[in-house]
């Protein structure tokens, strides 16, 4: 997901910080209150952009426009990568994105939203509402100036887009992949050669060979992007982001100042976002992936177990290279660690067994057409 | 789930329905309202009355007490089974249950609970919100006088408690076990012996022999009730709940009157709450498991492939009975079908495939101690 969304923000980002530096303190009008929330994504991208206006709106809507937020996409106040920046000093009151886009202020903060062989999206959820999450998180945002809410979750991905089969870990040695953040250092660490490239370039250096795969989001971003059209192969499981938290980042004197039932109205409605950008990835996902197999015939692989195993393997090595640099990361990764222990045989037992055991062949229910 | 937490609050019933009878119109000072909330769970009930609490609290902070919500546990002012009733009638203004209590009144309702080889918790809630769910459910509550939400979600059970180990289809001929509901068709349909106990009278049944097996909920509530003193074998997966949803109903005259705001509140609050009692079953059922097989030696087992595919079949016999009697029913099988039929191929790549992978045996990060 990283760094592919800002790009397509850059071109618009220059006028954008020109645009920024003149802004307004917010405007209170007879005791209604408009913030403005910059995101890290284009306006309305599916998913992610309309997480970001359906917090905006059931704000509004909960408070009856006494707080009345009015969204930003990437670029259009300020770049996607400042967001956080603008929200931190009070240029602006609220921000959209994920956490691991802050890495480059506090590297802990990359843990809050996903690590691979990491948590489901259930999972990461019970951890932040009945796990240390939320005050893990809340500490950290304080140090950056913010009042932190999880405020969606993009769920599980797929493992990427290969022109080449992947049999053995080896076959990742020279590999020219296209896949960010943690993921990217685990390829790396497998030999592969990790290139980063504009959204837009990536279709065209697929079908040229300039890169191998690609690793973007899941069916439904995916099958948007038309990816299908330039790959051979479509493979999971997506070992390296298992359930991506969205962050809604709030100015804290701004957050602080405000009234106990508003304080109400924002947790819970992110709390509700939280749970509706999810759902509409499972629904979005689960029809993108009949399209994608039945239209357009995309072939399916599923890394083999011993590639599963090595990348595991290499996963581990570099969450402790992390850890090792710094006492916040080794914080929050052992809270994450401690939770993913107990959760594992329970989600093998539970939701995954359940899985397990309604894809077995057995005659079933049929819905009857018309 | 089913009638086990009933049966707990039926010895308060009596006295109950007495007051229930004098009940005053709901009380509004200063444009204030204060609503009533009866519920089908004990008061504070782990993980179903308290989520039933939540939900009141967070309406009553979101709206700074302008709607404020006092919840009765069942058997308070009306038995359990009668929420609904007194909710259609006016008595009270809101309830929080679970739609199969309901099926004596339009038996579709208990598609809207789950069903045997069904939906998981995440799949389900992407129907309500992204597929037809929250329409379909809005017509029927609206013919029981009753506006609905999806108000939590109980997450994926466990397949019971058994003194026998299951190790053909052949071996529920003759089996005692208590479990309600459509599973306890299906066991019913496999030749078992279904029989229903109120739940106080469940360990001593299962030591005595009086009973071979028990289905009651999952690691959470299993462990807390003692349930492992009583019986040789904890089996999984719960293929005949998957993932039971909760809901919060409303009488529709109280629910048109609400002003916008309080209306969003409500629904924001019930999608927030929907969220958080799955995220308490989550985490609490991870840690109980883990007392259960470190602390009390549990047996765990799984039904074999061929029991669990004989019992995929009988479901499938179980839920075309139910839709060949009414339409309505039809209806909502076929829209909860259809959309199983997208959904499983997503989960088996996604959730479901990481959760496999992750699984596998490999080195990892460990939590370091202290």
């Amino acid at each position: 997901m990283q760094r592919r969304v800002f790009l397509k923000g850059a071109a618009a980002a220059g006028a954008a910080s020109t645009a920024a530096a003149g802004l307004a303190a917010p405007a209170i009008a007879q005791g209604r209150l408009e913030w403005r929330m910059v995101t890290t994504w284009p306006k309305n991208f599916p998913g992610l952009g309309t997480g970001a206006e359906l917090l905006a709106q059931y704000i509004t809507r909960a408070s009856e426009g006494r707080l009345t937020i009015k969204v930003f996409g990437g670029g259009e106040l300020v770049p996607p990568f400042e967001a956080l920046d603008a929200v931190s000093s009070g240029t602006v009151e609220m921000g959209h994105g994920s956490p691991y886009y802050w890495k480059g202020k506090i590297p802990a903060v990359q843990f809050l939203t996903t690590f691979p062989f990491g948590l489901l999206p259930g999972e990461q959820n019970a951890w932040y509402q009945f796990g240390d999450g939320q005050k893990l998180a809340d500490d950290i945002y304080k140090q950056m100036g913010c009042k932190f809410f999880p405020s969606g979750n993009s769920g599980t991905q797929m493992g990427g887009w290969f022109n080449k089969e992947i049999n053995t870990l080896e076959d990742f040695k020279g590999l020219k992949m296209r896949i960010p953040g943690l993921g990217g250092e685990v390829i790396r660490a497998a030999g592969g050669n990790v290139v980063n490239l504009p959204g837009a370039e990536i279709p065209t250096a697929l079908q040229s060979g300039a890169i191998d795969a690609v690793e973007w989001v899941g069916p439904y971003n995916d099958l948007a992007f038309g990816l299908y059209k330039s790959a051979k192969y479509y493979y999971w499981p997506g070992w390296h982001e298992p359930g991506s938290t969205l962050d809604n980042f709030i100015n804290l004197a701004a957050w602080e100042k405000l009234p106990a039932d508003l304080k109400a109205i924002v947790e819970q409605a992110n709390t509700a976002v939280n749970q509706v950008v999810l759902s509409e990835f499972n629904a979005r996902n689960g029809s993108s992936l009949q399209i994608l197999l039945k239209d357009h015939n995309v072939q399916l692989r599923r890394f083999p177990d011993g590639v599963l195993q090595g990348l595991g393997k290499l996963s581990g090595e570099v969450l402790n290279d992390l850890a090792g640099k710094d006492p916040l990361s080794r914080t929050l990764m052992n809270s994450l660690l401690k939770f993913r222990v107990e959760q594992m045989p329970w989600t093998a037992l539970g939701e995954s067994g359940f899985a397990q055991a309604r894809a077995l062949p057995y005659p079933f229910a049929q819905p009857t057409p018309g």
